[in-house]
């Protein structure tokens, strides 16, 4: 690599324009850390025009990215159009193919074609970094990568959607609906505007899971979906019932080894409230690793928007500008193992179910029943009546079952007409 | 760097026999992760025939380790002694004369010379790494120098001395006295049974500090000591009080850029309980960075012990081994600046007092007439009688003060008959 660096930035979103800018301030300091000298010589995006809160300089700008590898030179590229597919597979293909380092923020693409990437990256010699793809400002990938190179790690999980975290720590705050704190969130720029539903469903969450499992253990890219829930379901009422029994709701994704299956999943959990995860609030993000020798390590930081991932964006310009080349999973890609599913129907948990029942006799006693039928115990059971809708509500904190269990023991009430919504289940955290 | 690398351990203790038996251990997984092939061709140690956790190869033992230099060809030395100069320095100064790379967890070392050796590790083309002498297994060096290269960081604190954390909280949960914590500290293994001075005295946290300042603010290690206090003095009825007032006592380490100058402090905090921070127990450390533009980052992991520190030992030597030569510090030696010290005597707080003092009319208007001429003003005050002895405590919560203003103060009851002791004083962290 020369000593004058010439960068492309395609995508010129929030992301886009703020790394842009950073860029522009840092520029003094990146040659301090590491004795280069950068430059945007490209920048792309579909429409040149866009009102947008940094300036561009219009002479290097191409409305299609493809053009940039045909008429400049360019060493290293930032993708922050953020699709899955399409043109950002394509430009990033297309770059790593021409011997042109890759950094992208985008979960989407690396968690989807992450490993064909990879491989890609490694072929021809040049880094594929996506430290922002997973929890913003925290430098996870790289601690995994570097700074727990060594350990072996059982376990890694936390929260890891800045969105769902807001949502459910601002409906407790508020005591606001899931949907006008939704509303909410888009105005403060925490949620798209657009479409959130990739962060409500637990889609961007799950996303992060699969990168973070295939650097913690040293796998390929998982194409199973062991369990994903997201927080659409969850209803003030459940985020009340939960503060009344010293609980929390938290959305986690959690990635671990059991019996040599990887077991992988993303759904809302009820925590305590006085245990450290109960406590991330906003849009905090919190990753947990458990490892040997290191024991137990904790990584909490902003999860979203321009700043944090700007930061971590930076961070792979730096590493890559040192001659940090890597392989962009810390092994090499032959050595990536794939790994069998868990069976999620093995997976075990305490379970909170709140059923929205008629007020009538006989009711409590046919669901008490039917727990029973699939010896699911009742570890507590809270029932308050409606009078003026002739409804009730019936919270039932059980012990210990199952996933295959539970479902077939619920399905039933699908079916009824007393039971009035099918339950709400949310898992109880270990 | 050839494929064969040949490592020398020195310093056989707790810490240097764990990374041998590692180093063993984790053999394969090195050569999968980097391409190279370790093995450990010479150990030093004062007494060959002390008893050890894991066996040792007599026949690569050297009683004086400058003979290693003589009699092997070695790439990458682990200095494991612990002094801050005599055979430490020696050692590490030789071997980066002889360009080989040096890993140790020595703060005490480098905190003192540091800047020295980075020089000499630099003029050699080798490295010098230290991640494991902060904070245990967290890897918070790695962090700024990496994950947050980019970021501006205005602020890092923590709780960085296991053993402090261990006794403060211990003497919260069992009700027992400092003294008798220490010694059940010492059992356990996180004292020091010989001499744990300086782990209560503060002097292990600054040295912490002053790593953690010069990496974070590319200075050079500061000199100047702005304000250091262990938690010697800390007793049971203050761990009591601060329970009743909803705070908790921690020792925290601080480094801080004040309007340009350089603050560094160590000093027991009371922190409430519901902080973050309040909630960090036992031997735990946690790191805090305010940054730009990442925001807040927290690191928390253990902090003290074998497997956590060789977590770190072995993740500098995987960086290593990926032939990422970097500079100690993250800059060049000869960009790091020196920096001015705080005017610690403009350090403000809200203030704990407490007094003991003979129960007899005109005390308590003595001390608070007293705060008043220095225009010190009484937040809260807690008397409470010890009439069997004659004895009185007052317990003053100020509002914020600066260190002149308290100190001149107080300075007067040093000489009072009727306050028995100089007042305990805790400072409230902001």
């Amino acid at each position: 690599m020369t000593n004058d660096i010439k960068i492309a930035v395609v995508g010129l979103g929030q992301i886009g324009i703020y790394l842009l800018n950073e860029l522009n301030i840092k520029k003094k300091d990146i040659e301090l850390k590491t004795g280069k000298k950068i430059k945007v010589v490209a920048v792309s995006a579909r429409n040149i025009s866009k009102k947008r809160r940094f300036k561009i300089n219009k002479k290097i700008f191409f409305k299609n990215p493809l053009d940039i590898f045909k008429e400049t030179k360019i060493d290293i590229l930032f993708e922050a159009i953020g699709l899955s597919d399409g043109i950002s597979k394509k430009v990033v293909e297309t770059a790593l193919k021409n011997k042109i380092h890759v950094i992208t923020p985008n979960k989407a693409l690396i968690s989807k074609h992450g490993d064909l990437l990879a491989k890609l990256a490694e072929n021809n010699n040049v880094n594929l970094e996506f430290e922002a793809s997973v929890a913003g400002g925290i430098p996870i990938l790289r601690t995994i990568k570097e700074g727990l190179s060594t350990n072996k790690i059982s376990k890694v999980y936390g929260i890891l959607n800045g969105t769902s975290n807001y949502i459910l720590s601002e409906m407790r705050n508020s005591k606001d609906s899931f949907s006008n704190v939704l509303k909410k969130a888009q105005k403060l720029g925490y949620a798209e505007p657009g479409n959130p539903k990739l962060d409500l469903n637990g889609f961007d969450a799950f996303a992060k899971v699969r990168i973070l499992s295939s650097l913690a253990f040293n796998t390929l890219i998982s194409k199973h979906k062991c369990l994903m829930e997201g927080i659409e379901k969850i209803e003030l009422k459940d985020i009340e019932i939960a503060n009344q029994l010293n609980l929390r709701i938290k959305l986690l994704g959690i990635s671990e080894i059991i019996n040599g299956s990887l077991f992988e999943t993303v759904h809302p959990c009820l925590v305590s409230k006085n245990s450290y995860i109960g406590n991330v609030s906003g849009v905090m993000n919190a990753v947990i690793l458990e490892g040997k020798p290191v024991g137990e390590s904790i990584l909490q930081g902003e999860g979203a928007g321009p700043g944090p991932t700007s930061s971590s964006l930076l961070s792979d310009l730096l590493s890559i500008l040192k001659g940090n080349v890597k392989k962009p999973f810390g092994i090499p890609h032959i050595k990536r193992k794939s790994i069998k599913c868990y069976n999620v129907n093995n997976y075990t948990n305490s379970l909170y179910l709140r059923f929205e029942v008629k007020d009538k006799p006989g009711v409590l006693s046919k669901i008490t029943n039917r727990l029973a039928k699939y010896k699911i115990s009742v570890k507590r059971l809270i029932q308050t009546p409606d009078k003026k809708n002739n409804k009730a509500t019936i919270v039932i904190i059980t012990h210990k079952t199952n996933e295959l269990n539970s479902k077939n023991c619920l399905s039933i009430f699908k079916k009824d007409k007393d039971i009035l919504n099918y339950p709400t289940l949310i898992r109880m955290y270990n």
